[in-house]
């Protein structure tokens, strides 16, 4: 097998429900150049044989896909991620259109792999998944009939960054590269337990405070440097750490 | 049923060899805006379930499609046409990546339907229906793997000509808009057979002449006007109507 040339962009299904979708979907990103399909909890056990069939020549793809119990698992490595939707939200999320959406992505899987996420065909994803995106990718469709089917839609995303890979990206390269998920999530719970600690969040009684924290915090993509910066003021400021200076 | 607002952008599937496909582009193009789809001598009759099953509720655009015999009835109101190939091909046939055909398409498309066609599945296009093209939109693919799905391929340039229509195009509307393909059929008929008059064409051994014309022709689109010079040009010389002047 040759090496893929291909940025590390990463294809995530959500709770896939059509296998047929599954094989298409592999396909689809093949055909421009990528290998990575993840399936997140799919509705049917993988691989199923319609798969097979609508995968064409790039079983290769579909054999490979890594199956994972949680996003949060099939992203944690991830430096960007984005999430694709079909409805606009009201929520005030950071949106992108196919083009924007390549363009960031290619110029961040530079330093780490990227993650662009497709919720299941009836559901699309929800708040819990959101949590964990830097972004929404709108692709946008005819306002009475918008229901683009999965694979199609990968198909668009897929292409979208291949074109956006043979397009001059002035930008330098990022001093330091985006912080992980993994490493993200795990500032998102420090910065939950600290905010307990202070008194500030009442467990029994969160509200929506950490949602809006992640929101914040995701729409700025800190590198590895601010998550570290971020990190050790949280130790410093945390009031269960805080030794009572000596007299 | 509402007026569809979005340009006349007709795609064509040329012998189209799988009923899925042709139902899962009338989905890729309803989805962004599109409602003309045409068959031309589709292998299996149509419409078949699976056709109807995979057009999910675009079922409206496939039992619409109309179905012909030959492109040259499929494209004959147009005034662009393009035709849609996975492979490069070595002949000097204009050539246009998906943004900039669509570009032309909807600029073109304000003054007549403009045509994308897409070959068999196995097959592609040939040269006879090259013949009927202005030009070549070629998709960008994996080197290694090209193989593109007949519905994804109409998705990627549903999807192109869907944005195209939200760019502002600069440039102003034509002084006379494109002729139709039929009279460029027309035309070329003409343009045979005066030559043939004039000796210059062998009917016996035809070479290459008059394919090349006609990509000359296509790729400079002729108007209405330049149309009809030509016309004027080519009585005005056509030796088996040339009136001997008088002593």
């Amino acid at each position: 097998m040759t090496q893929p040339s291909a940025a590390p962009i990463r294809f995530v299904l959500f709770q896939p429900s059509h296998p047929g979708n599954i094989g298409a979907a592999a396909r689809a990103i093949k055909v421009m150049g990528y290998h990575e399909l993840v399936l997140v909890k799919p509705e049917q056990q993988h691989p199923q044989a319609e798969s097979r069939a609508r995968s064409s020549n790039a079983r290769d793809v579909l054999l490979n896909a890594r199956v994972t119990e949680t996003l949060a698992e099939a992203v944690a490595d991830c430096g960007l991620v984005f999430g694709a939707s079909a409805r606009r939200r009201r929520l005030n999320w950071p949106e992108y259109n196919p083009r924007q959406c390549a363009a960031e992505a290619i110029h961040a899987a530079a330093t780490k792999p990227v993650a662009i996420v497709f919720g299941n065909e009836q559901a699309g994803l929800t708040n819990d998944e959101l949590n964990l995106c830097n972004g929404l990718v709108y692709i946008p469709t005819d306002a009475e009939y918008s229901s683009l089917n999965l694979a199609s839609a990968v198909q668009v995303l897929a292409y979208e960054c291949r074109v956006a890979e043979d397009i001059p990206d002035p930008r330098p390269e990022p001093e330091s590269p985006n912080a992980s998920s993994e490493d993200i999530e795990l500032f998102y719970s420090h910065f939950e337990q600290v905010i307990v600690n202070s008194g500030f969040l009442n467990p029994d009684n969160p509200r929506n405070l950490m949602r809006r924290v992640r929101r914040l915090f995701n729409r700025v993509h800190l590198d590895e440097n601010e998550l570290n910066i971020m990190r050790g003021i949280l130790s410093s400021v945390d009031p269960a750490k805080r030794v009572e200076p000596r007299d």
